[in-house]
């Protein structure tokens, strides 16, 4: 039988990497790592160069490969997602009938940890389903982009005893601050949604490109720092072409 | 000045340990480990074993201290742990003054991460107020025992765009499963709080002594598993002597 290990590589220090993550990448025969359609070249660079630092097996090869294309002409999302992975489903099976062997072991390089809004596990549940494929599945833990911010800020997600809620951009411009949780972490959040909220009622605790040699940081009350947050994402994204961030919110 | 460095060393297995934790501990000068005081001697030997494989800076020495008991007499519970927070507080810059100098180095080994649930970094603050003490503090980021439940099982924490609530036993017995989040993650319960839910309506993915050779996971319809989950946290904790546990609810 087939191993597929998909190993958490941490949010863009080299060093998150794990000894279990190093050890696994190492028991692998191929580590398959996207070359295109990432809209992050960086973020590719980042694997090639874990690889370069932490890869001793002389045996391990490095496949790339070019992910297909979402559509985003779909007119449902959902759909277009879906018919996404299913194309990177199909192609995961190719590539491993073309590089390794039935008992062979690949492993994916996740970014942050595999288990927080990552779609490789649900792809590779889809290549077990609909190739019927069988393989033994590994998972590696990685440092998420929540404990990267919560380390360069230095500081407690929770308040004593507080409940945490982590959320979406889409979704806390939808719903506003919950309720039910005095601390909220926002990913995926292209729009800065923060500024939706009243800005005299929290403290924001905002990092870009965290765990890189670009990281950003910010802390304030939200009505004194929004503004300079929404400055400081939009130098980074023109300056680098991409951007990444994160914040954590609480109520005052 | 000083610096202290607060060091995340994941939850149980030795090889959480990051290249950056690794590289940390040995800048440090001193690595302050708890000997009594926490209830299970077992953890404090996960950080000596920790210590013995990944520091080889012959100079760095490891200092082991008793931790304060916290007076569990003191009506209030707030209050106790006030009063324990400072007499620990108080402890470290004996500690420090006694081991190093007016700009050493002292690692803090945290389990999991330091941001979640983990009181280190406010009794450092408290170093830092209370005893008018300068130093700069590093965080290191670690495993938390979250991933490595959804690593235990293989499985991604959120729902597609969904959100995550974290939380407490105690707070989930108070406020039941939030109307706001799709996915429940509880930590800090020793009571069982998921039997106050309807068994029907979750799926509960259970994880103890995530991450060490004595890992446990159990995952069902909630209804199905319930009473396995109840008779497993028995037996482990009556032959052990203690148990750490946490799980994800899923809404059906
Ligand atoms: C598709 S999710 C992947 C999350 C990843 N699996 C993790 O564990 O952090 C991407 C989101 O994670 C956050 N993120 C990832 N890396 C980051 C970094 N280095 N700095 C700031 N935010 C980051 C951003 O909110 C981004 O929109
Ligand atoms: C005081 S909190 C510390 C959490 C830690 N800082 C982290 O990042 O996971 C202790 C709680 O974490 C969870 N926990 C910690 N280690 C665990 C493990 N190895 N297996 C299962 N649960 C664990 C349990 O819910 C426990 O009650």
């Amino acid at each position: 039988m087939r191993t597929l290990s998909v190993i958490g590589i941490g949010t863009g220090n080299p060093e998150h990497m794990t000894v279990q993550g190093i050890k696994a990448l190492n028991r692998a025969e191929i580590v398959l790592i996207p070359r295109k359609g990432e809209a992050k070249e960086d973020l590719a660079d980042l694997r090639r160069a874990i690889c370069e630092r932490f890869l001793d097996n002389p045996e391990t090869r490095i496949v790339t490969f070019d992910l297909p294309v979402r559509d985003a002409g779909n007119p449902s999302y959902r759909d277009g997602v879906d018919d996404w992975h299913a194309a990177i489903a199909r192609l995961y099976a190719d590539l491993l009938s073309e590089h390794i062997g039935a008992d062979g072991h690949a492993a994916f390089l996740v970014w942050g940890d595999p288990s927080l809004y990552d779609s490789t596990l649900r792809i590779i549940e889809r290549l077990r389903v609909e190739t019927d494929a069988a393989f033994a599945l590994e998972v590696v833990p990685g440092i998420t982009s929540l404990q990267a911010l919560a380390a360069s800020h230095r500081m407690p997600i929770n308040t004593i005893g507080g409940a945490i809620q982590i959320t979406t951009g889409r979704r806390l411009r939808a719903e506003g601050f919950p309720p039910n949780a005095d601390t909220l972490l926002v990913m995926l959040d292209g729009n800065c949604a923060f500024e939706t909220l009243p800005g005299d009622a929290f403290d924001i605790y905002w990092g870009a490109y965290l765990g890189t040699e670009d990281e950003i940081a910010i802390a304030g009350r939200l009505k004194e720092v929004a503004a300079a947050i929404v400055e400081a994402r939009r130098e980074a994204r023109s300056r680098k072409g991409w951007l990444m961030d994160t914040y954590l919110l609480r109520r005052r």
